[in-house]
């Protein structure tokens, strides 16, 4: 298969054969990734990692992708780029960067510029997260975690919690999953509850999805517990934040009515959704989920950049 | 022709045959700079990238033309060399970088920084732009873009147009052209006319510029347009400033009149100065002269720390 | 001797013959900090440079340390770090950075940080500074320009000068010394003399130091001047402070008291502490002593993470 020179600018970019070979590749990535392996093979290639808003844990993970490959990292971060699109369009930022790279990783604030970004460069363009639209290198990784934890995602009964409207990734992992086979359960107050027309693309491509908002409920027959954050700044009335994050706080009691091969994955950064105490159970499997965002973008980018393992 | 361990902090501290020797490397180094050929050769190195004033375009074409040599490259941005230079003096800052490094590009706001700093590094120094003074990578590479262009620069009538009183660049671009043959016009409103001494010197070294306000005059006959930002903040009164403005806005109605070989040049970032529809033409080749950096930068590097292609 | 994964928080975590091990380590790596020879020996490994606050010259010889062995850098800036650590913990953020490199530098403004860090992480941990605890590297760093300037420590008259109070190094770095059968005078002025737990740590692993705060009445007698800066705020009179800086400034007529062989040290950035007529003199060794950051922490790169030269 060959996805030389693509973009990957949404998860839809990729039909499903697409993203197993991806996650096939991720598995191998996986010793290179630790460092117990090493190999040059994409070496001299350069990327750009060009940050318009931070985001840590995704920019740290292709730098070290790329390091592992031999790969060379531009770093265009938020101080930069304010500095770079004083009065400057998007497109020129982008026609300047491509001439000094092979491939760009785009972090931006609004919806839709890393489609842009996609059409003026003529080197691949992959989306890191733009505003409220999509992050699809998050999603390949959550995929390839169940799969690598649960042995695959066909049949798999995954809960997801949290704040489901406003989460950026929420909603294109569950299209994902769903095209996977997996049976998933939306719990959030009803006020954060998935958007209707998620839930509609959910049931085309999949199972129907339950809607609740009792986590208690649904936590004994889950296999996957997916935690996002809830944020503060939804709640104009702060009683109710705490209310609603309280219930949601998932502890060693909550977890007691659990199967015991629930694995719980969570994005990062976490706050307060996760007890600490949590974290050493065998249930917690987010940092290992953390981790896997390095081979997941290993992989992305030899596939994009043509790479072959020497 | 051996220039290693030289300073570069202005144009003149190069003479003729170094610009030929330099430009001929850089020609060489495009294979290199697209990504299409890869050299270890500087493998090893270490270049200190120390920018206390931003400069995105500079920094990153010497950051990838030092990723496409294998040089790593330590930076030293504005961020932190604020807290480096708290009550530190240039000299010992120069001289405690020096140590981490094989060669310092050097950005900073004040002119007459970059020769102290050459003077008390034992490792060659690079001005990467000083205040009101130099810029000469940049020179170079617009002299590379021009010579790759049009074939050679003698003879080439060029049309200077902008903010050629304050344009950092503009000064010892003229020179360097009026030096290497050129035929010279200069294009601004009376207030920011090129100033007499530079006037005087591109006289001496060349050919008599012709000077006038009036770019439509002169389009037809160009056979390269060189263009700079003119800033807002040179005119008190905005209506002023909006008037001349668009006198100097590059459009497709104004190439009309223009000969079907003239190239447009721009430093970057444009702000209004060229009209988006320019973009599409064959005479937009700002962006190529964007890329050229990389080339420019590597042969640059290749020059100074004595790298040979294996 | 192995020192393979181990962490070093603390001087105190090695013993004797560990330090004498790393010293005769970093006399090995001059000749690849200077790039006079070239090894790729630790090739393909990353390092994590976990700055939560700026210390530019420990950071960037960590980072010409780690390119001169051929280790990519993975730098989380305090700009950074900042966003990261919004509302996550310090233990959250050490577990998800080391599953993206293979050792950990930590930078940090809290006393005890590096040791909870050390705690979480199964990669090794450098302390780079924890508020007022540990600064192991460059007590290392010091011990090591000592040995070389002077041929060995046992022996050695070394005056300590200016902030022994509030000073981060000046503490461990005098025990560390007393531990090497260093000879330590403290001069300082009353309300900035060292603590008097550090003066009898000193008693207790070697010879009892004097204190005192006439500086010139000790000079003559020097091997080692080690200068610290004093800082304005510490003192709430400004007349007070400008007395106190004066008297320890060191100048040409000082160092006419002194012998011909004292080395003149400061960990930098010197702000007055040091005449700049001094640089010129044969005693001064600050610029030598930065630059021996780089094979120090070489020479600690290559002992944690196992590398042997080629």
């Amino acid at each position: 298969m060959n996805l030389k020179d693509i973009d990957i600018v949404s998860i839809r970019d990729l039909d499903r054969s697409q993203i197993d070979h991806i996650l096939d590749l991720a598995e191998k990535m996986i010793p290179f990734a630790t460092g117990e392996r090493m190999t040059r093979c994409l070496e001299g290639k350069v990327l750009a990692n060009l940050f318009f808003e931070p985001s840590t844990r995704t920019k740290l993970s292709f730098e070290s992708a790329a390091a592992r490959l031999g790969i060379r990292v531009l770093e265009v971060s938020s101080a930069t780029t304010t500095s770079m699109s004083k009065g400057e369009t998007l497109s020129d930022t982008i026609r300047t960067v491509e001439s000094y790279s092979d491939i760009i990783v785009l972090r931006h604030p609004h919806e839709g510029s890393s489609r842009l970004a996609a059409h003026f460069s003529s080197k691949p363009v992959i989306n890191a997260g733009d505003g409220a639209g999509q992050h699809p290198t998050q999603t390949l990784l959550d995929l390839f975690t169940i799969r690598s934890e649960k042995g695959g995602i066909e049949g798999m009964k995954v809960v997801m919690v949290g704040d489901l409207k406003y989460g950026r990734t929420a909603h294109s992992l569950a299209v994902a999953l769903s095209m996977f086979g997996a049976e998933l359960t939306f719990v959030a107050p009803e006020t954060l509850q998935m958007p209707t027309d998620t839930v509609d693309q959910v049931s085309e491509v999949g199972h129907a999805p339950r809607l609740t908002s009792d986590l208690e409920s649904v936590i004994s027959e889950a296999d996957v517990l997916y935690v996002t954050r809830i944020q503060r700044e939804r709640f104009p009335d702060p009683e109710e934040y705490n209310k609603v994050a309280g219930t949601y706080r998932i502890d060693k009691t909550l977890l007691r009515e659990a199967r015991k091969d629930l694995i719980v994955l969570h994005p990062l950064p976490r706050v307060d959704e996760i007890a600490p105490e949590v974290d050493y159970t065998d249930h917690a499997k987010y940092f290992r989920q953390a981790f896997n965002g390095v081979p997941m973008r290993m992989a992305i980018l030899m596939a994009l950049l043509g790479g072959e393992l020497d």
